[in-house]
């Protein structure tokens, strides 16, 4: 493993157990038998290795979900592939609590970049409900509170899943996409 | 406004602000015009603050409408009653997010009193989706995930919602009750 993977592998780790604000560099930099000055050399500041750990779940994760789904043209088809994936990464392991529950620590250019992933994210769901309303197969709800319902749904998950019990994955991700697809089509009258 | 009260809407001010790890007791003091002594003197330390802040806002938050929602036999008017209350205060002002967002950060005697909340919320939510299920009005899907996609998306809320424009909260709370309703139970076939 490379050093830097090594470096926010172990942070990672840590910010997980005890939250950023309470990781001082000095104990990553114990934790990986390194000296403080061994760490600054590869990450300048804290700050810089949390958004290497969020870009890095992104990188790994979100973007090629998010591409793959971009491909299917069926606006349902698309929808249902990334709900399906995206709970499932966020039953992989507790590490996207990361991406969400730190981002606002930040410096402004990083959660810039963040921040366009999230909305990439949004307006991959919000179109794809947007695509199914115009041709009738959904209902004239707000697209935009709907999405925002679905990555709700999806992204709490870090805060209350068993990651013990990982065979319960699937079960979860089909509820989601049960429940959403059936909440924003058009029921038979 | 007493003092108790004057104290913990300063801390949650700024503990929205700038994070609780990040808010020392010495700037609260400062910010009320306190002795750092005369701030101790109303709480011996910075967690009994935070377990006083979550604890006000589930004691005239959600107790109120867990209690009323509890009142309501027909399982179906329970959940949505107890959705469109629940998506409203998390519309109300911003403050709900101490309550998710540094939960994790009391001690395990407050802890145990804030997850007891969580826990009842959850199962008002599912046992009213299981009784759904036992009279053949909602879906064979899993009453425990459902209940917490109905908690995800309202949670969720606090991360996106514009609280500047607040006129859109009724679309809100009805966009999440359509959604999770038609979603759980059975379509006409």
């Amino acid at each position: 493993m490379e050093t830097k993977e090594k470096i926010y592998r172990t942070a990672s780790k840590l910010f997980l157990e005890q939250g950023y604000d309470n990781t001082p560099m000095s104990h990553i930099a114990r934790e990986l038998g390194l000296s403080k000055a061994g760490l600054y050399h590869h990450y300048p500041s804290k700050e810089s290795l949390l958004f290497d750990i969020i870009d890095y779940l992104n990188e790994t994760n979100f973007i090629p979900i998010l591409k793959e789904a971009e491909k299917i043209s069926d606006p349902e088809k698309r929808l249902i592939f990334f709900l399906r994936r995206y709970s499932e990464i966020m039953t992989m392991d507790a590490s996207s609590r990361i991406a969400v529950h730190e981002a606002g620590k930040l410096k402004p250019h990083h959660s810039k970049i963040v921040k366009q992933n999230w909305r990439k994210t949004f307006t991959l769901i919000k179109d794809a409900m947007s695509e199914m309303q115009a041709s009738g197969k959904a209902k004239e709800i707000s697209s935009t509170f709907a999405a925002f319902a679905a990555i709700g749904m999806c992204s709490w998950t870090y805060y209350w899943f068993d990651y013990s019990r990982k065979e319960s994955a699937e079960e979860l991700s089909e509820t989601f996409i049960e429940i959403l697809l059936r909440g924003i089509t058009k029921g038979k009258e």
